[in-house]
Formats: structure tokens, C-alpha cells, sequence
């Protein structure tokens, strides 16, 4: 029997850097990304299948009755939601499966797969944060100070999560999220099958 | 406050090449590995503090006495046991230590240091142990079987470990477990006191 792939929720204060970590994982680790679904126009340069699935309004409502998504969630105007084929269908080829994905979700997700990885990724302090979102030079002082107002909230969240890694330098952040999928995928409650056929595999030769 | 160190305990069968495995992560990663106290005689070439502290049956009776051995046990006319004060120096110091141990020694600590890592490392199944055993060629046929027999027992015992790592690949194997390390760092459970002045940090940013 197949062993079936990992189910791993990567959240993060926007500004963090989990976007990149996350791009970084699937490019040097070959994780399989779910794309998620969304309502909203795409933005210049934006490709259907690649950043977002995009929807009609009717058709968002249509895969959310049609039980279609794992999670969804509506942000100002916008609907935005994880399909369930592609999750289950890498999952039961035993692949792992990134979806990254905000707070709310997240608790969603950890509901329906309890043995999903909840990783919180974060700066190690606030003041870390702002310079990063002031240095994208791309935002407005207002733009800002609604990511960090945003985060503000996020942190009281993240509680929610199994795991905590610090992106203080890029690499080693990607490194560390890599381990923390691969090491976890050792716990013994993810083996009881192997550990099953090696105790049988063992008891038999103390027969002979 | 320094953060401690973490608790590893690896086991594994005689033949896994478990040895291998504690030494090339010492070496490659930087582990502080604790040293057993022992009463049997050095073998050709053992070193004194290098591959045991060589004690006196008098001289183990009262490091017992006076509480200066986390876990201790007697196996045929030899007694063998962790020497405390290195384990908890060293996780005082914030480096993680290893505990190359037996499988009793390994519950023993457990239940000492609930938090500490047990990690089982095995060959696939039970033909590969034996042909690495055989191949060895350095033991005596009985030698062989007592050693099976031996990890026929253990087998029964690998329940009460955290973490289960296939030694197939030495080097895959070497870095999996030091990701079950790596990535057992990020447990939000051991990044309590962080989560708590993250959180500070960011309900202070509430009230500006």
C-alpha cells in the first residue's frame, strides 16, 4: 500500500517572506502547490492555472455546493476557496501538499485533516516586519499599516498552528520548513503500518 | 533567557548502523554527544573519555549513590549508565546533546525528560539486518543470532519512540534525522516563551 503524501498549511504575516518560502519549496523540493480559487480579476500579469483558478461569482457558488472546496472564505468582495480534487488526488499518489493559505483557513483545513502541518511562518519581532513592508518601496503608508494592523491579528492566531519558524535569513528558513515536513514525517503515529509489518516481519523469525 | 537544548535519544538495532549514523552527526552538525560510564574493560584502542569513562564497580556504585547517572542499567557482569552532569550542562548551554542508548536506557530518560526526542533507527525489515550482520564478518555465527535474537526483543519495544528512521541510505539517513531534530525545534510547544513576546510585541503595536 502507498503511503499517502503529507498535508502541509504554510501561513505567514504578509511581509514575512512566505511566498518566497513557499515558491523556494516547491522549486527545490518538488512539493505539489494547491492553487486556489478566487473570484477576484486577475491583476496584470496573473495566469489562470498558475496564480489563481479564476471563477465567476456562479462558479465559486457552484463548486462550494457542489462540496468542490476544502476550505473558502470571503475577503471585502472577493471569494476565494482551495478545490478538493487536486489536495486529495496528490495526496492519495503520496505526494506532499503545500497549501498556503491565511489564518482562517488554516483552522478550517486542521479540522477536516487533524494530521495536517500547520506552519506559522514569521519575522522574530514586529519592528522586523515593518522595515521589510516599508522596503518593498511598492506599498502606500496606509497599505502598510493595514498589513500590520492585519497582523496584529494574525498573531493572537497563532496558537492555531503546529510549528513556528522564523524567516530571519531566507535559506535557512526554507531549510528549516523542509525539515520540519521531512522530520515530521518520521513520527511514529505517521508509521504504525511500517512499524506494524516490521514487528510481524520480526516475531516471525523468533518462531523458527 | 538562552533557550536549552534539546534531548536526543537514538537507538536502533546492532547492525542498523546506528554508530555510523550518531557519529557522522556529530561530526556534520555539530551534536554534543554524551559519553556512557562504563565497568567493563577498555577493548584495543578504546580511549578513556573518548568512548567511555572507565569506572571501578566502586567508582560506578557511587556515582549511583550520589545521583550522578540519569539512567543506568547491568547487562551479563558489566554495569553501564549517563553521566548526569554532562546532559544537563549542555542543555543548560543551549546545545542540543545525543544519547546513544539501549532501548530500556531510552524509557528510562524519557520518563525523566519528557521532552527529550526518541528516535529508533532500523533496516527495512529483517533480512537486510541479518545480510549486514553477515557481512560484517567480523563476528561468529552465534554472535549473529544473539544479536538477532537480541533485536527481535527490541522490535517489541519500538512503540515507545517519537520518531522511526529507515537506515537504507546512510547519508538520506543521516540527514533525517538531523531534520526530526531541526524540525522538532520548530514545535509550537517549545517555542512557547518566543510565541508569548511575539505576541507582546504586536498587541503593543494595537495601542499606538
Amino acid at each position: 500500500m502507498k503511503k499517502k503524501g503529507q498535508l502541509i498549511v504554510i501561513s505567514g504575516f504578509s511581509g514575512a517572506g512566505k511566498g518566497t518560502v513557499v515558491k523556494s519549496l516547491v522549486e527545490k523540493y518538488g512539493y505539489s502547490l494547491s492553487i486556489s480559487a478566487t473570484t477576484r480579476a486577475p491583476r496584470p500579469g496573473e495566469v489562470d492555472g498558475k496564480d489563481y483558478y479564476f471563477k465567476t461569482e456562479a462558479e465559486f457558488r457552484n463548486l462550494i455546493d457542489y462540496n468542490g472546496l476544502i476550505e473558502w472564505a470571503q475577503y471585502v468582495d472577493n471569494y476565494y476557496g482551495t478545490p478538493r480534487k487536486f489536495v486529495e488526488d496528490e495526496l492519495a499518489a503520496g505526494r506532499d501538499v503545500i497549501l498556503e493559505i491565511e489564518v482562517q483557513g488554516a483552522t478550517i483545513i486542521k479540522k477536516q485533516y487533524p494530521d495536517a502541518d500547520l506552519i506559522f511562518i514569521t519575522t522574530k519581532d514586529v519592528e522586523t516586519l515593518k522595515e521589510r513592508l516599508a522596503g518593498r518601496g511598492s506599498e502606500t503608508q496606509e497599505q502598510v499599516e493595514k498589513r500590520i494592523r492585519r497582523a496584529v491579528e494574525e498573531a493572537e492566531m497563532i496558537d492555531k498552528y503546529d510549528y513556528i519558524v522564523i524567516n530571519d535569513d531566507l535559506n535557512t528558513c526554507i531549510d528549516t520548513v523542509h525539515s520540519v515536513i521531512l522530520g515530521g514525517k518520521c513520527k511514529k503515529e505517521r508509521n504504525e503500518d511500517f512499524l506494524k509489518d516490521l514487528q510481524e516481519n520480526f516475531s516471525r523469525i523468533r518462531e523458527v
